[in-house]
């Protein structure tokens, strides 16, 4: 029995996942440097205060919370954007606009763990702030389409909605902010009834509950059909005619520039998180239920965290979660079989030169490993073969004494003896 | 003013000082594929009890320890080894020996922040379990050596020592392992005096303490002078003459096998961390003050947490000091110049093109940025300027009728006009 395990909702991630864990990361990084986005790297330990300004009751409530040695109220981020908005405003207020920053890392919060949620979990987030413009919108819903393409996927489809339709009707229905976030609450969570009895209650007509239960209805993947339905149910409510039109505009730009993605337009779609004010989506593969990427414009942010006012939007891209469909979906990376060298001396005299082989061949760029466990050669070849090592150098005196070595190919299992001088020479070749 | 703040001791990386901490982490994780380290990700919340298991008082003392919401008493982890020990023990058992692991991420100390040391810092982890062979404690070094070089520091130094010097004169002494760590982590924080007079008072002979003392004044830079000299003084101490002759004999083979570095011997090194049972070492540049790497060999520790006896060794290397330390001397990374290229639109209707332009330039792996604020074309060159551009495209309605845009080579301010079809190709051939 191991005597200590990982805390609950924690994961560890031996070498095959932790490659894939890597393998996306990269891409996602891959994907800021073509489009422009500097990253950065901010703590996971932040004020209490700094986190909750505007993450929502659903996050606070779940926030990994504490007490530091030095009794400052700290927590681990649960999401990336208010740190983002944090720096921003701390720091590079003189930066030119548009900004556009990247970053990468682990979150947390206490979530019940179930299939693709975790308490630890990994994003690749992108910020783009500055433009108000749907072009802007364009490009954020662009680079999460480009990432899906470039790992490999094939079927995925992106949920698109529009924050702006839903606060627009209630705010021409004089219901306050704060009452408007438990609505969005609510039907973030699917609660569709509560959230329209509660509408009610807030002191909204009975037509306009109507006109949600209707909007709450207008989905679906035609999505110019969907938006006009969408412009007709909420007619008369101008902040939701801007709405969505705004949200046109953006899926005109990004489809007539080339994009095509599957598209599911919901007119009554919410996220959890408060600070959304235009656009908002997420994206999904078949048979998870999680979104791999979510993400939307919050163009009152920055300033609720001391900024000028300033228009923003981003997403997240869950690392993790993509590593998961990856593997429910059989898309794999496309990495290039790997040269695997182990150099084996035949006695403990020969180690001095097995070292200095591994080095020069570390040199040419080859993984070399030297026998480290003092086994005979036939044992340290066995072991090489769990290893998935490639190529055996055997280190003999004999050969030695002539400037030479045994290469031996584990997959043939074919050897012969080469000169050191062409050591790499001659393994490169085999595998080219 | 800006309304947050990091909570102190934390630090946010903008993005060239970001780019840096990855140059430094993608370099040592190529150092893991070259020598056959497989990487692992491994929780940054652990238990509490698994943390200060065999960590030493000291940093027991500084650990970000606090109750999850299930009321776990957890941690943030203040280093690797305990993670790697309890994933070896609990899911690594069946793995060939020597297991080679790697990993990199943040950890937490409760330290007094100074100069290079931070409440969060950065570590790339190397971890050798199954060999007891003075040629795996050769390759922790050599390899440490090796990202020291491929970084490209020129003037550094590796202090090494035994901690089987110091324990087998103890050992000998009949002083228990218990009180030989209070006088491990005296000599750890520098208290020589305190060290000797702890020593006498826990029962050891009047000549032990004057060996101790002799062995604390055995330093330099000489090995085979400092090692000669430290077998003397530990003369009929059977443990610390093994020990010293162990020393002897990693150190012959990293030298023999063509590495050279600055060697700093000192017979009475220690470190803080109570594990360690053969070989320690750290790494050092002038000027700075905190180690840049550490590790040793730790051969009882895979036990302790519940594994068959294994014997182990390891090193960290510090990712932010390194990324310090590569700025305070002037070390540049080795990045070739970048080619960024910004699209801008003359108008409104052409921001479709200009998107479409843009993707097609990242399929050529050129990073390519649109104007996304809907600014004039002379106002987007400006930012273009501001932001290291290096190409501009200036997407016109004349030039697009023949299928054509203004490339505006933003370093000589010229520009012509080019095929759409040939525009990624021309603006490859300008910057190779």
């Amino acid at each position: 029995m191991p005597k200590f395990k990982t805390v609950r909702g924690m994961r560890d991630f031996l070498p095959k996942d932790a490659e894939k864990m890597r393998y996306v990361e990269v891409a996602a990084r891959n994907i800021a440097r073509l489009y422009g986005y500097g990253e950065v790297i901010t703590p996971i330990v932040e004020h209490y205060n700094l986190l909750t300004a505007k993450s929502g009751e659903e996050i606070r409530k779940r926030m990994y919370a504490f007490r530091d040695m030095g009794d400052r109220r700290v927590a681990l981020r649960p999401e990336f954007t208010a740190s983002i908005a944090r720096l921003v405003t701390a720091k590079m207020r003189q930066e030119p606009k548009p900004m556009k920053l990247f970053c990468a890392g682990s979150l947390y919060r206490y979530d019940e763990p179930q299939y693709g949620r975790f308490r630890e979990f990994w994003q690749a987030n992108y910020e783009l702030i500055g433009s108000s413009k749907p072009e802007a919108d364009a490009e954020i819903l662009t680079l999460t389409y480009d990432l899906m393409e470039r790992l490999g996927f094939r079927n995925y489809w992106f949920k698109i909605g529009h924050v702006g339709i839903l606060r627009g009707i209630l705010t021409q229905e004089t219901v306050a902010e704060e009452q408007q976030n438990t609505i969005v609450q609510l039907l973030d969570k699917k609660k569709w009834n509560e959230a329209l009895t509660a509408t009610h209650k807030l002191g909204a007509s009975q037509s306009c509950v109507a006109v949600l239960k209707k909007l709450l209805e207008t989905r679906g993947k035609d999505v110019s059909k969907v938006l006009k339905e969408a412009k007709h149910v909420v007619e008369g409510y101008e902040g939701a005619v801007a709405a969505v039109e705004n949200l046109q505009e953006i899926l005109e730009l990004t489809r007539n520039s080339g994009i095509k993605f599957e598209t599911l337009i919901e007119a009554g779609f919410a996220r959890g998180l408060e600070y959304y004010t235009g656009m908002i989506f997420e994206c999904y593969v078949p048979n998870i239920e999680v979104a791999l990427a979510g993400g939307g414009r919050y163009d009152k942010l920055i300033e609720l965290f001391g900024g000028e006012p300033t228009p923003a939007l981003g997403v997240a891209q869950g690392i993790d979660r993509l590593v998961l469909a990856m593997k429910k979906h059989g898309v794999t990376p496309k990495v290039p079989e790997k040269t695997k060298v182990m150099i084996i001396p035949v006695d403990e005299e020969l180690r001095t030169k097995a070292i200095e082989l591994s080095i020069n061949l570390r040199k040419a760029k080859i993984p070399a490993e030297v026998e480290v466990m003092g086994r005979a050669v036939s044992k340290a070849l066995s072991n090489a073969d769990r290893r998935e090592v490639t190529h055996a150098v055997i280190v003999g005196p004999e050969e030695l004494r002539e400037g030479k070595v045994v290469l031996k190919d584990m997959k043939n299992r074919e050897q012969r003896t080469v000169e050191i001088a062409n050591l790499s020479k001659e393994i490169l070749e085999d595998t080219s």
